[in-house]
């Protein structure tokens, strides 16, 4: 089975961010086997041929936060911090799901993942029912990291925890069963949710596990609240980020989420552990959390990459926002020059598939690479494009998911103009309708 | 001509925030007539009746501040601050326009406006063919008050200045010919372009001329640059807001673009005169200017509205992402109660038809006023809407110009189901590319 697609211009991403216009892709199962220019394409021999001069082709957007188990939850839960946000809404929410709601919010998520381009995420779960989340990736062709919260500390709302060893255990048999299944596409990350829901203990034997699979992912939040961060330091003594070092769960294989409170000393030890940030500025915003200065860490060498988070603090999971936001704030703060739109444009796309551990797999559009990839109809968007440069104005400053006509992931259309090829979205709207609903029946508030 | 529309659900934004499920708006010539219960709707004679039970009706969106003469600029002036983006780009291209360029420019930004929602706007043009914009205008449908830039001073780009005479006859005699024109769909505002290109003497006449024509509007920018705003300092030994004060120039007829950098006794100033402020949230980002303090705005009880200001400091025309942006912004300094949903909603109708005179003609769904009405389509987005006040969050945080189905202005169908229906936007996108290549053939720089 091979896929050749010719289209009017082709954004690869790679090290010389090559523009190449003319461009066609051939596809030979999961793997880019082909660039080649419009001339030569008469040679190639493929079983499929999609001719889409007037779109251009992006690598897919890598989101390196995410929580499908909260897609359910978007417009439940304004006009909250952080902390309350938690306590209030998304805890009891979380614990009330079953098998059927947590597959529903799953599947509602995805759906609005690839319409919006995002081809691979990072997730975290909640504390049960990641076998729903792993299924829901599983059949949509969605790729991604998943991996359950582990928590077996919650003040906030004490029912939603479980005993250190039978969060480890429960890990230790997802990972074993789901890390690296469907032909790869489904990997797990270890994902003790924040300082303030995890013993001692449960961070350093959660990062222990994370070393002893290759390719595994230490996924966590970090430093998003002022009030969260005191706690840490009354209940440490130190800073969040020290602490964390302090137990040796910082290297490259760690993606921490926010990261908006930090003091130098954390900037250097996340520099120097190589740790990745995932900066969710939609979230960081709405929740009243602040905003991180993500010209810095860049500037300090660090990987800072974005993720939508979950749809109650967004209220979307759309790249296309987050990266505009992320260039904007920064401009208002550091000046216009700063964090200009392909810079944005590869941190939405390269950049996290380094904090993966996937930079040579996915990212960009390369032969030998992974088939992920957005096919964009910019038409309606007046941006004249002089030099193939301002391309990446249009994409971060301008566009937005109705943009996004066809979506591959791994070498297969999840997306064909406008319409999910195997999410039958208004069925699934209908059906979280009712999951939902009794989902509200089965929430016990605290 | 009668037309009934039967919806879903009707936002009036009506002082009592009311919404009607199953409703029927009548609309008659372009006045609403009656809004009825389903029910009733069997009794009403109509030459037209649109079945839309999918979707809601909301009122047609304001836009206070925006420059249609630059939208054929969008992407050429990434990148700068206020002062070198004027300098550098802005002003050499608008002083390049010729009639054709800027009938162009016009028509492409009113496209972008009509299929996101927008239905008014408040229009600042270039100091020439302000002819042009004005038969964009009021050939498309369009409602809006348009004002030619007067500019007696210009150090930063000497070619685009006139005579303060000569400023000033333009503007009567276009205020004259144009003001209530296309059954009163146009309308004009005196429009000095900031403190910086104007001499005294044609901020107070062009004020005095305003005052000379009942609903008419003065229009300006302030306070938007630290830059700017000490060098009114620096000529006029006050502060950019006492200034305008002094001269006498503020009441509830001026609108103040930006109005970032403000002290307390400007504050006053503008609560004590009655003046409107458009914030522009995301030019105001991009372009390294700063966050308008508007919730400390809106508490003095000063009517603050939303513009998206010109497309190459946006870098779109669309409401649903400055309402989006304004709330978050609010959020992330003051806390997420800040500027909930449902008052971004009002400050992004009703408080835009305030701040332009036209409390009485439009901003609402109500009996007696004008039918600029929005269908939106939010099919796609899960947001369960539980509670009928859900609604706005639904709109505010997560819809997009995707989820514009139809737009009516003054009871015209301009745009439906996603079409626009007098402008063929593929032809104007042709012609722009044309018409911007032979500007930039024009273009002369310092």
């Amino acid at each position: 089975m091979s896929t050749l697609i010719s289209v009017g211009k082709l954004i690869t991403g790679n090290a010389r961010d090559e523009i190449i216009d003319d461009a066609a892709i051939l596809i030979e199962g999961n793997r880019i086997q082909q660039i080649l220019s419009q001339a030569t394409i008469g040679r190639i021999d493929s079983t499929e041929h999609i001719h889409a001069h007037e779109l251009v082709a992006i690598p897919g957007f890598v989101q390196t936060h995410v929580h499908l188990c909260q897609t359910l939850f978007r417009g439940l839960a304004e006009d909250f911090q952080l902390l309350d946000w938690l306590k209030k809404r998304i805890f009891p929410f979380e614990a009330a799901h079953d098998e059927k709601s947590m597959f529903c919010s799953a599947l509602l998520g995805i759906a609005e993942l690839i319409r919006s381009g995002t081809t691979t995420i990072l997730d975290m779960g909640s504390i049960n029912h990641e076998e729903e989340v792993i299924r829901a990736v599983g059949e949509t062709g969605m790729r991604a990291f998943v991996g359950k919260a582990m928590m077996d500390l919650n003040d906030a709302f004490p029912k939603l925890k479980e005993p250190t060893k039978v969060s480890l255990r429960t890990t230790l048999n997802l990972a074993e069963q789901w890390h690296n299944s469907y032909d790869g596409r489904v990997q797990y990350a270890v994902a003790p949710r924040f300082v303030l829901s995890c013993t001692d203990a449960l961070l350093q034997e959660a990062h222990e596990m994370t070393m002893s699979f290759e390719g595994m992912l230490f996924h966590t939040h970090a430093s998003e609240n002022k009030t969260e961060v005191k706690a840490v330091r009354d209940r440490c003594k130190m800073e969040n980020i020290e602490f964390l070092d302090h137990l040796h769960v910082l290297s490259e294989k760690a993606c921490l989420a926010h990261c908006i409170h930090l003091n130098d000393r954390e900037m250097d030890i996340l520099k120097t552990t190589d740790s990745n940030i995932a900066h969710c500025p939609s979230s960081n915003l709405k929740l009243g959390s602040g905003i991180a200065n993500i010209s810095k860490l860049v500037n300090h060498g660090i990987n800072v990459t974005f993720g939508a988070d979950g749809a109650p603090c967004n209220n979307n999971l759309n790249m296309f926002q987050e990266m505009r936001l992320a260039s904007l704030l920064q401009k208002a703060f550091q000046g216009p020059t700063a964090l200009p739109a392909k810079q944005v444009f590869k941190m939405a796309t390269i950049g996290g598939a380094r904090a993966l551990g996937l930079e040579d797999v996915i990212g960009s559009i390369e032969v030998g690479k992974k088939a992920d990839i957005v096919l964009l109809d910019l038409a309606r968007i007046w941006n004249p494009v002089i030099a193939n440069e301002d391309i990446y104005s249009t994409i971060v400053y301008s566009a937005e998911p109705a943009n996004v006509d066809s979506v591959m992931i791994d070498g297969r259309w999840v997306y064909r103009k406008g319409i999910s090829v195997d999410i039958d979205e208004a069925k699934i709207l209908r059906e979280a309708k009712n999951e939902l609903m009794d989902l509200l029946e089965r929430v016990e508030y605290q």
